[in-house]
Formats: structure tokens, sequence, C-alpha cells
């Protein structure tokens, strides 16, 4: 495993591509192509692996479903994009009965159908140990509006659409207590944060169509990670308040000091992170609230070689950028 | 793992789907949507797992590449399309090192090279047990011109684009001597065709081009398997003349028992198999061969319900849809 996929990706990107079509390559949260029509087209892949992504003991199978075919929605997300259709591949280890295969494909059934995505292909394997399902998504955005990381610059604010964390706080339940267990109404929501995150179309499309410049930038490596990402992509430091960052008041009954770690380096949020300009912000904290949707400020882009630092008052952290492993 | 995935997929295939632009969905090689344009735009993903379809004896990092990549390819020329971009998701178990992923990233660029394709995304997980490699193909076709496998009819051809059966007898070779042995110059051959398999695009666009009703189906899963698809698809039957059935010349140094077994249920030829009208077939013939590309005729479409019969003299035997799996 290359110690860091990130350089790993950018030492294996081709400096010249073949088709004049292609818009956004290797690099960002999706790929984004045209041909002659109004609209781009958006493709990403993301595969969830038993063991590594997730365990029986912590999602039922439709959660799994769920969860494959969501964190691709949030990439669409995450590109200002329309989610349209879909592609399965699964894996299944001989472990694994076919009501369970089923529950699966239901899952995905269910949050497709959310969004009016079609299910248009997909293949069945046999896996010699773990399940392992890989979901392609398929999407469009209007010609020229897709949102890509690398458009922060110095001045801009930085937002998030909902607080962060609250995934994490529900795998440490499920890791403590296994999914049968039985868990309060609070809990419950954590757990649905993990098994079922809502992967934020409406809050892109909001954001696309404002027009102006952005970044943006799903959450699924942890806010202090996808935040780094901007940074790196843009060029540009970044500094994030403290007193902004929402807190989720599930963690308030958690102590300080893991909700803090869950919050910005819990990972599995699939909330949606950028930068706009000041100009901007007004208008686009306005069509947010219309569509009922939530936004808050957390930071400011500054000049400067991709740092990214927490102010608390008079102290500077640095936020490193720390891969978001499951279940270590 | 369900018992018939052919039963398996019709039980979960949508009876509607939500976008109108839905040309094709579930059930054929891949994908098909269209947009306003006038090309229909085709998606397809196959999935490759160490220890089911390959392993380190028998496959160098650069031929899984390859493989895992020209699978998909196939399966866009057996929709008479043209392979554009590809996405490739990978889980690596911690016992591959980095120089074999960059192995099977060359392998697939080598391969895509050749056909003008560019990789445009994907994402690198670590893998518990085994090494997973999933490949998502997008390819375009004429508007309207994509072949499928329901189109034949009673009294058309059914063709062939090469002999088939090489491919298991180089994965005999393989299993027998592993891949770093003492190989003859046509023993390299056979071994080739397994190793790095080569997608017929051309033959697909020629076929295409022609604007007749065609069916087309890639012979992943072996000649029979394949041809009982057509059958099945069309709700007709099918007469193969074993006289008639190609033989490789690589072939003749095994036992005649070994190699007919090879060409119907050997499987991972990547030949294209297909159907046309008797009118269109001397027109097929002569495109083809202007091309420099073979086609052969190997059997008759018949009436009746899906019925694959193999002729041989004053012989009748029913080839069964068996299921190819590579190391059993």
């Amino acid at each position: 495993m290359p110690e860091d996929e990130f350089d790993w990706i950018k030492d294996h990107t081709p400096e010249n591509y073949n088709h004049k079509g292609l818009i956004e390559g290797i690099g960002d949260d999706a790929a984004v192509y045209g041909y002659e029509s109004d609209y781009d087209e958006i493709l990403c892949v993301d595969t969830m692996i038993e063991g590594v992504h997730f365990k029986k003991q912590t999602m039922s199978p439709e959660d799994i479903g769920h969860k494959a075919l969501a964190v691709n929605i949030s990439d669409i997300a995450a590109m200002g994009g329309i989610p349209v259709y879909y592609i399965v591949s699964i894996a299944l280890p001989a472990d694994w009965s076919d009501e369970e295969l089923s529950g699966i494909y239901q899952g995905m059934n269910d949050l497709g159908q959310m969004y009016c995505m079609d299910m248009i292909g997909g293949d069945t394997v046999s896996s010699p140990h773990d399940l392992m399902i890989s979901v392609t998504v398929h999407g469009r955005v209007e010609k020229g509006c897709h949102l890509v990381r690398r458009s922060a610059a110095p001045g801009d604010i930085v937002f998030l659409t909902n607080p962060t964390g609250r995934s994490a706080a529900g795998l440490q339940l499920l890791l403590q207590r296994g999914r049968e267990a039985y868990y309060s109404e609070i809990e419950r929501e954590l757990l649905s944060y993990h098994q079922k995150p809502v992967p934020r179309v409406d809050a892109g499309r909001v954001i696309s169509a404002l027009h102006v410049s952005a970044s943006l930038n799903d959450i699924s490596d942890g806010l202090a990670s996808e935040v780094n990402e901007l940074a790196e992509a843009s060029n540009v430091s970044i500094e994030l308040y403290k007193s902004q960052i929402p807190i989720a008041e599930e963690l308030h009954s958690f102590a300080d000091k893991s909700f803090w770690d869950w919050i910005f380096y819990g990972g599995e949020d699939f909330e949606l992170v950028g930068t706009i300009t000041e100009t901007a912000w007004p208008m686009l904290q306005k069509n947010m609230a219309e569509q009922g949707l939530t936004i808050y400020q957390i930071g400011r882009v500054k000049e400067g070689a991709h740092l990214v630092t927490l102010l608390d008052g008079e102290q500077k952290i640095t936020l490193e950028k720390q891969g978001y492993n499951h279940f270590k």
C-alpha cells in the first residue's frame, strides 16, 4: 500500500490525456468530461471492503448497500452535480446468504430511489474471504458549473454544511455494543449517521447554481484531512476558528476530548466543506436557508503554502492531514 | 452466491426505470444511455479477484492490469462501441508491493493507450486478504447503433470472430508449470491469449457500422455459455456445426478431448459471437476482410425455445449453459 496515496496518485497521473473532452481527470472527487451537450458528465467509483470499511457487527446488509451508494453520491454532490445512474460490482464470500445479498441491493435501491437514480448494471463474483462492493456512479452538471477543490483563494470564507463527528461517535457505540444491542433515541441517531449517511446533493446544487468562484470537497476522511486537501489543491493556507465549528447536540454527552477528535478526524461524515468569496457568502447563506439547508462559516482562506491551523483563542494548532482508519 | 446469476439478476431488475434516456439497463454486456447528442453512451464494470480470476502464479502484475481493463473493453466491443475513459478501484493486500501495484497500472496504461483511452480516476484501498481490481469503462456508440444479445432471429447466420479455447489452454500450461517456466514459442502464444487477451473493438465497430439487424456478445464464460445467452435473450434456438467451428493451430498438439472442451467451455477468450441476417452476411464478410479481420460462420439461428445444439455429422449434442470456473 503506498504510504501517501495522494503522492502516489500524483506520480501516476498522466501529463497529457488523449481526449479533448476531458475536463477533470484524476485528483478530485470525481472525473468530469463533456460532449456536445449543455451538460457535462461526472463519473466516480468507490469500494467498500468487509473488515476495512465495515463489519457485520456494525452494519446490516441494507446499511452496507446504502453506504456503498451514498459515498459515491457524495462524490457527485462534491462536484455540484446530479446523480443519475449507478453500476454495482459485488464480490461475495460463501458465508454471505442470498438474503443478505438481497438486503445489500435493497439498501442501494432505497437510497437510489430518493435521488431518482437507476441501477443499470453490474456483476456478482465469488470472493474467497471478504465481501467487497464497488459502486460506480454517473452524474451530470450544467456545462462549466462543476466544483473542484483547487478554487480556494485567499480571503474566501470556509464553510461546512452540517456538524461533523456523529458518524465516528456512532461507530464507537457500534464497536462497543454491536448493532443488535439496546440504544437510546439519541444513540440511535448517532448510529444512523454512521450506517445511513445522507449525501448532500441539494447543498452541492445550491452552491454550483451560484455561478461564483467556490471550491468543494466531501468529508470522507475527516474534516481536518479534507480541509488539508482543499489547501493543497488550491495552494493556500486555511485557518479554522474553533468557536465557529458546529458541535452536534448528540455529542454533548461524550467527553470533550472524544468529540473534538471525532469532529476533526472522525471520517465518514459525508458533509460538504468548501470555500466561497466573501462577496458571494451572504447569497449562499440566503439560498441555502430558502432550501431549508444549513451552512456554517468555520474559517478563512489565507495566503501561504497549504498549512491548516485551528485557532482557539490565543492558541494555534496545526491540523495535520491525518487519514481516517476505520477500525484503529 | 446465487445459484444462477442470470435468474437472480432477472429477479432484481426493476420493471421501470426513472430515466427516459436509459436505452439498455441491466442484462446485456453493458448499459447504454443517451442524452441530446449524436452518440449514445456505454458504461460497464468488471471485477477480478485474486484466487478466483487469477493467481500470482499465472499472471504478472502487468498481465492483471491488462486483463482487468481488457475484459471491460471487450464489453464495449460487444455493444459495437468505442472505449473512451476508464476508472480503476484496487483493493490491495499487505503482501503486494508498490512495484507490483505500479505494474498493474502499467499493464492497464499500455493497453489503454492502444485504444487512445484515458484513465480518469479511481481509488486504492487496503484489503485484508485478496487483491481485487474493479475497472469501470465508459464508451460511446453512434445513436441507435449499439448491438445487443436479443436481436437474433430464425434464419440468421451465427458468426465468431476468431477460434476459441486458446486462453484455457494457456491457463492449463500456467497452472502446470507457473509463469516463470520455459515455454516453446507456440506455448508462449497460448499463454499470451490467457494473460494478454485482445478485445475485438474493431470487429464490433465493423458490425455496428452495417446498420443491419445483428446480435452480439463477447465470450468471457465460454462459447457454449455465450451462445446460450444469445438464444435465451432472443428467445430462439441455435444450431452450431462442428465442422465449421474454427480450431486454432496452436491447439493441435493437445488431445482432442481437451481442446474441444476448451473451445466450448474454456472461457476468457474475449472473442465476439453474434448473429446477422443471411442477406447482410456477405457484406459483413467483405467489410471484415477489408479491415484485415477474420470472421467465421459457425451455425444458424432456428425457431424454438432457446436450445443450443451442436451438430456433428449425424450426432446432435445439447450444449449446456455451463459457467466457466477458473480454477476448478
